[in-house]
């Protein structure tokens, strides 16, 4: 699978995207760059890429076989995706199943913090605004999404919530909380996008409580090439009994 | 009217609160001290108390002969209001017609930023947290409101926000934006509390777009205690005829 400099159209904090094999595909290459706190630190998780797109593609062969739609068409190599191209709608979708990270922070509440239910937020993407958490009615005043979008991206976002769940929980992880896309195909349908990996979860062992995830980058925790390959290694052993 | 420091409850940045003339009720007094960016700010808006207490006792007159229920019992003298006593939600809710203030930081928009439709934002009431803008999954999950209830202050949001844009253009005031408090009475009804004065919204000039509230003293626009009583002035006016 070679790569053509023709064929590139953008390039993310996290990917690299390349026209596809047809009007409605593209090819996503997912690089080694590592960055945090909206890109003040960078650094490289040394194939990072290769276990993000393996742990993507497991993960989304999973989601589709449970009725979830996502842009995954193909894994052509350890690092390239096939892929529906998406109108992607600006908002990052964030799902809490305990409190950490900012939402620690904007709460007053101690990591590990347990809710009741689930909680949803919307961060409209922004570089330049630092993607603000922001509600309903921005995202719609704004033009950005319409109440029935809203809610089907809700509605499909806690079933993605209970199937990650459960498949973690069988990895010895807990999901703590994930940040998923979403975008418009070709006919309009709104359909998920991106990828599902330790990049975009909060993953701790279920025994010891360690932090599974990017945290450990953020967070200069060490471990943090092992711990992806350790996740990858049972995201691989689940996936294949899924 | 004598206010007794027997009967003293608590004191917030623009109000003291005493013992009521009965169990469920409290004496709320108006003070004029001005606060701004989380009391970072501090000042004193000369008679302020007497304008937003006057102001206050119109506005829900008005919103109380219209439907809507709130602690207000009666006026006891130029800055006392007897209210019923509430437990209040410890949420602010704003109410935005135009972006402006936070929203504007916020969103990336110029101040008078026109929307389609009505935006509520509600804030976790905690200074020690700067108030932070949440959305309904955190009131929920943190049991500050439940679905109803926030379904419930959202209808009665917007019943109040039609209501008041109404009073203020009669006033040639454009209503930009509003923050609201509710709390449960004895009977745990929810209905709106605290006050409603240039301290509360964003009223522009219809004519000349000037700036008729708090955002004088915020941001040292000067003519302050003058803007005040011409606000106080009109909502007389008005008020005399509903």
């Amino acid at each position: 699978m070679e790569l053509l400099e023709k064929d590139f159209l953008y390039e993310g904090k996290a990917k690299r995207v390349f026209k596809g094999e047809h009007e409605n595909s593209v090819i996503i290459y997912y690089k080694d760059s590592a960055t945090a706190f909206n890109n003040v630190k960078k650094g490289t998780i040394v194939n990072k890429g290769i276990v993000n797109c393996k742990i993507t593609s497991i993960l989304y062969s999973y989601l589709k076989e449970n009725g979830i739609k996502n842009h995954l068409i193909e894994t052509l190599n350890e690092r390239i995706h096939h892929c529906d191209k998406l109108e992607i709608i600006p908002l990052e979708v964030i799902v809490r199943n305990k409190i950490a990270g900012s939402a620690s922070k904007l709460l007053g509440l101690e990591e590990g913090y347990s809710i009741n239910s689930p909680i949803i937020e919307i961060c409209y993407k922004s570089d330049s605004l630092n993607d603000p958490l922001i509600n309903d009615f921005h995202g719609i005043a704004l033009g950005i999404v319409t109440r029935n979008e809203l809610d089907y991206i809700y509605e499909e976002t806690l079933k993605i919530n209970n199937l990650l769940k459960e498949f973690f929980t069988k990895c010895n992880l807990e999901l703590i909380d994930f940040k998923i896309e979403f975008g418009k195909n070709n006919s309009g349908e709104i359909i998920l996008g991106d990828e599902i990996s330790p990049d975009t979860c909060r993953l701790w062992d279920l025994s010891t409580g360690d932090k599974m995830d990017k945290d450990r980058f953020r967070r200069d925790l060490g471990n943090v090439e092992e711990t992806y390959l350790e996740v990858l290694r049972r995201v691989e052993l689940v996936g294949e009994k899924c």
